[in-house]
């Protein structure tokens, strides 16, 4: 099958979603989006084979699944809501078509509850299965929520999981298949797409995607808006499976709670008048200084994810 | 040097432009770029170090410029105004800070005079260098032009280059490293960006970037359509360069400008009525039917470019 084919039967995927078409879509030399914001947010991760999926461990759904939600959560994460992805595929003639079908499927259901879709692309032949996603979004009428507003006296909070992913990851690395809860968070990040906008609306002053781990992903936040960030342990969720795991694997949980990515939890700062309601959970507090102190002291665990390895 | 390092390195060499700067740039969750016209155009390329550029046939700024260009131009064939760029990058190890910096700098300086800048990437390890680049762009208010719109009574026309960079790549095959001019075209393809909105003003019904091949690109136009188009060789540019090339190699050059693609031209369909002025070339017209027909046959040359290979 040449690449028109390949392209033929994978847009046949995407353009089975229920969401609102766009006003190009797949087939043109360029998708055409709604924008009514008069802003776009746009975002782009790479996913290489061996390094940030093994086939042996996720499904092509999952993986189709993970690389959508990686980007989409980028989107959530400035206040904005997700519109569409566009997919660049590398495939290495072993793969088979029905693999790359279930990729898409897995985008086109990370996508569908969003109302957002698969709006182009490109596949091209490599000998390393590469997966490019670029998503993206609208703020409608909302400015975005950078990395570089936290002010002293803010409080620090997050909503979605933590450490669930890490300790899936360190669960396949054993060679196990279960528990399947963190097994599950490591193949299927589940992010809290809809508190993005959310806390852009309750007044959030900085916010984060936890991709690289939370106390790496506050590390950003803490040099873009040049302050310190303190987080108390004894806040966070520490769930009895991610105990239950560590104790298995004789590994403490709390670092994969701290430094765990892949979960796509959101971290934000709020003004410290206003903490933000359920399901968010202050965690700690911006003051002055520089860079995050875990339980008044610096942290030296490992600090989180380096994509570049 | 890390993850980190690596993309302060290159994002300090986006910085560099003197092209407007976007709301949010590289260095957050996303990128917030400007949208007036409430619509986004958006689309997507990867390049794969060894099937669509040589290391040792371009340099670094080249393969950016290039990879630039051809996203670059897929804007431009909607009728669109280019506004930004996000770049993935896999990286091997062996592959220098300097080459990608290099890089960094051909997609600026490709960027730069259409007032569009680098917003965004990613940067991952992998086995294979893999260029990812999509392309963002705004219609200002008029409507994307399609593949879809030829109507039977329309003209043919094209503006750009054509055959160059297959004349290049020729040459380049042989172990030749001239002349120049043909080699240099296949380095850095030179679309006429410009002509894509203007043609959408002068009324174009349907436009393609040429990527393919003219023929090929046309054959999609036809297809989309659902009509024919009926092409005159005898009003094609066969310049004398392309001409000696041909002669030096023992290949007819008019394949070159049938079926070369990378040179990014833009073909277009006009109203016969009004067709459309200089530097478009008028070369053949729409009829009923349905495909290409070249000086009255099938072409059956080879078609154009299949990047699935």
């Amino acid at each position: 099958m040449g690449e028109f084919g390949l392209v033929e039967r994978l847009t046949a995927r995407f353009a089975a979603s229920t969401a609102p078409e766009p006003a190009v879509g797949p087939g043109d030399d360029a998708a055409v989006l709604a924008a009514p914001d008069g802003r776009v947010v746009a975002t782009t991760d790479l996913l290489v084979d061996g390094r940030h999926f093994r086939r042996d461990w996720s499904t092509a759904e999952d993986v189709g699944r993970k690389a959508a939600a990686q980007n989409l959560a980028d989107v959530a994460a400035m206040g904005a809501h997700p519109t569409g992805l566009l997919v660049g595929l590398a495939v290495p003639p072993d793969i088979q078509v029905a693999w790359l079908e279930a990729l898409a499927d897995g985008m086109r259901a990370e996508c569908e509850p969003l109302g957002a879709r698969v709006v182009g692309g490109d596949v091209v032949r490599c000998d390393t299965l590469t997966v490019a996603v670029t998503a993206l979004g609208d703020l409608r009428g909302r400015d975005p929520v950078r990395r570089d507003g936290a002010r002293p006296g803010d409080v620090v909070a997050y909503t979605g999981r933590l450490g669930w992913a890490a300790a899936g990851l360190a669960v396949l690395g054993r060679g196990f298949r279960s528990p399947v809860g963190v097994v599950a968070a490591h193949r299927r990040p589940e992010p809290p797409y809809a508190e993005g906008p959310r806390a852009a609306g309750l007044g959030a002053t900085a916010m984060v995607d936890v991709s690289d781990g939370l106390v790496a992903d506050l590390q950003h936040v803490a040099v873009a808006s040049g302050v310190g960030i303190e987080l108390d342990t004894a806040r966070l969720e520490l769930p009895a499976k991610l105990r239950d795991v560590g104790t298995a694997l004789g590994i403490d949980p709390m670092t994969w709670v701290l430094a765990g990515g892949e979960d796509h939890a959101l971290a934000a700062t709020f003004p410290g008048a206003s903490p933000p309601p359920e399901p968010w959970r202050v965690i700690g507090r911006v003051a002055r200084g520089r860079g995050v102190v875990v339980d008044g002291s610096a942290y030296d665990a490992p600090g989180g994810w380096d994509h570049f390895r």
